[in-house]
């Protein structure tokens, strides 16, 4: 058992209120919130948190790890040119060891960025799922079915199998997006909805183009042609969610998907702003990730809650727009929910313990004035002192505890990363 | 003398290029750039840079450093009832001594960003010095008179004074806005621009509202209106530059104005995106500032890099629209050049030993693709190492050395402020 006290506790269960100041663990999970109680059990660590804020972990609900071969190699180029010339012919050469490696870079950049799990969508997820294991990290990993998939069934085999490999992994139906897929495998998707009653997932009006030829193809935007193919029928999610008509918001809000925004990427690649104070108004489900870091290029949850909001008030050119308060919970709650982590996304009893403690020791949160606009307009990596996954500590002052030796991480990554340039 | 070796250079000497690996400081100065050299003097430290770059600091072009109490105070709610209903008012309660309180917490948020010098523009400037030169801290302060300073002769008593006050304190002539400062006062600052040869700064063409009132008053732009003054005929540095027209940059251009941009603050007030791209086509002298913590609320410059190169992908619809080393340039030489410190723009011998470390073993650097971009898209708060302003470390590994502890910096912070919000 672990023991936090002397902090500010963060629960986020009823909104965004500071209650409290002690949280025990025991194993994975959160076994008591509140203030200090006796007798105490025998704890293996007590941990002062100094007036720190103990909350739950940020869920990164849409990313693709391995992707940091490609960070900074990219940049500042036009989309296509960055997807078809820089892209696509170097994934060509992934390999199942190289996305090992790769994914062990993002999953350090997770933590120091209080992450405690991401949903992922890539290729070799056998080899992804070894690097989050080893990690300890927290992973949900996304079908990307699409039409070079030589064997569209292989779908349901992955779902019913990583669903069950280990408790820190999951996996959820989806598809890479309509138009890298055709109408017979998306009926297809559909059906296994269907059949586990399952959510589905997919990229979704991320750029204007995108939606334009959807119209031209089918007559109908993204967001309709899905619900056509009744493939929302036990919700799900769609990533990006930037062009979207009022109808569209409409179709989300009756079924309950979840708009995934990821402004970051958005802006760099000059796609748009998502309409997030329309959805708030439509209470639509909302959730945040940072798509993947050839396009970000950071993995940093603090940037990507600020820009939620303050690409809203120039949207909406009105400085009240889209209060932080409501983006630290799509970033917390909002995305567990999005993922189907319901076990992750608040602290309390019961709960998986997934928390990280922010340090208020650091100027950037001083004069304490108001700590969750405080989070959401000034927080950095700067300020995540302990990330705690499944009630394990996988990164604390800096340092990692992540099974193997950082460095050694690195030069694998290098060394892929090399030979995929070169080879 | 202090020795730097075994590291990565970015000289900022011609662009982005990283050459060498070794830099010496004697004093306040850099007295040597290159490869390792020998016979070596004795040095008091050595400092293994182990692969990370040495580079100069960021300058940070305009802000409002006692603004810190005001953080996350005020967010989230419309322009006019932020200024009229939370700022104005608890301004004016302001000391001398909350001002040195509140200012020593901006200091430290700056040397954990890699801020090395602030261009700051605010009252109590006495107790501001103070404040500086007992952290160690650059900074050169901008006149702000307006129609509400009882004499406006005043500024050419600072100008003189505060001039030569300490090496590590400048001050240039400045007015708060043409839009606070009546005709006969702003000439009276083009006289003092004339009789000393120097240049003049000032907010402009902030917000659409600003410009339009300014053409309503007199049938000109901020910017024609300004150089129908005189004020720019030794230079000088428009803070914000957001609603310029054609006509207004050419005026930037032909006068060496620096448009002084704030990316940060600009989009949570919903003020607007500056023409950043068409300025650089023009060859205007560009330089990046947070402005002051009420309104930003971060005092940090990868965010601010991050978002001068973004938005100009978002306004331009352009993935390619602004490199990012260009806005590297502005954040280090441009902010230099901007504010009149010509001593602390790059790293070479003679010099100003302002240069921070740039951690690359932390994962969002990694793996080592192209650093200069990485700086710009993925660098964080988290990668700065160490910074050192006038050849002193003020900040290392986390921690400070500005000559008080920081839990008394913020005791007295927190006390100040809670003494204004009830007072």
């Amino acid at each position: 058992m672990i023991r936090f006290y002397n902090g500010r506790l963060l629960t986020m269960v009823n909104g965004v209120a500071i209650t409290g100041d002690e949280v025990w663990t025991d194993g994975d999970k959160i076994v008591y919130v509140g203030p200090y109680r006796s007798p105490m059990p025998s704890f293996e660590r007590e941990i002062n948190l100094d007036g720190n804020v103990l909350m739950p972990g940020f869920k990164n609900a849409h990313t693709h790890s391995a992707m940091t071969f490609l960070r900074s190699l990219a940049d500042d180029m036009p989309l296509q040119e960055w997807l078809y010339e820089q892209v696509f012919p170097r994934e060509e050469k992934l390999t199942a060891e190289a996305v090992y490696a790769f994914s062990k870079v993002a999953i350090l950049e997770y933590l120091t960025s209080g992450i405690t799990a991401n949903f992922d969508m890539y290729f070799f997820y056998d080899a992804f799922v070894k690097a989050n294991i080893e990690c300890g990290f927290r992973t949900v990993m996304c079908g990307s079915m699409n039409n070079f998939d030589p064997d569209p069934t292989q779908l349901e085999r992955d779902f019913v199998r990583f669903n069950q490999v280990h408790p820190l992994i999951g996996y959820r139906l989806g598809f890479h997006a309509e138009y890298t897929t055709s109408l017979d495998r998306m009926e297809y998707v559909a059906s296994l909805a269907d059949q586990y009653k399952v959510p589905v997932y997919t990229h979704s009006s991320e750029t204007r183009r995108e939606t334009e030829e959807c119209k031209k193809r089918y007559g109908k935007t993204p967001t309709e042609l899905l619900e056509s193919l009744n493939l929302f029928r036990y919700g799900g999610g769609g990533f990006h969610s930037v062009y979207l008509t009022e109808s569209d918001m409409d179709i989300y809000q009756k079924r309950g998907v979840f708009a995934i925004i990821n402004p970051g990427s958005n802006l760099k690649l000059a796609s748009g702003i998502a309409p997030v104070c329309k959805m708030m108004n439509k209470n639509i489900g909302l959730a945040i990730g940072t798509d993947g870091p050839a396009s970000n290029n950071a993995l940093d949850m603090f940037r990507e809650m600020y820009l939620v909001s303050v690409l809203q008030k120039l949207s909406n050119q009105d400085a009240s727009a889209c209060n932080g308060e409501k983006v630290l919970e799509m970033a917390t709650v909002g995305g567990a929910r999005a993922m189907g982590l319901h076990e992750c996304d608040t602290l309390q009893e019961g709960k998986q313990a997934d928390m990280i403690v922010i340090d208020m020791h650091r100027p950037n949160m001083q004069p304490i004035n108001h700590i969750t606009k405080n989070l959401v307009y000034s927080g950095s990596k700067d300020n995540v002192k302990l990330t705690m996954i499944a009630g394990k500590i996988l990164y604390e002052d800096g340092k990692f505890y992540v099974g193997e030796k950082v460095e050694d991480i690195y030069a694998r990554a290098n060394a892929w990363t090399r030979k995929i340039m070169e080879g």
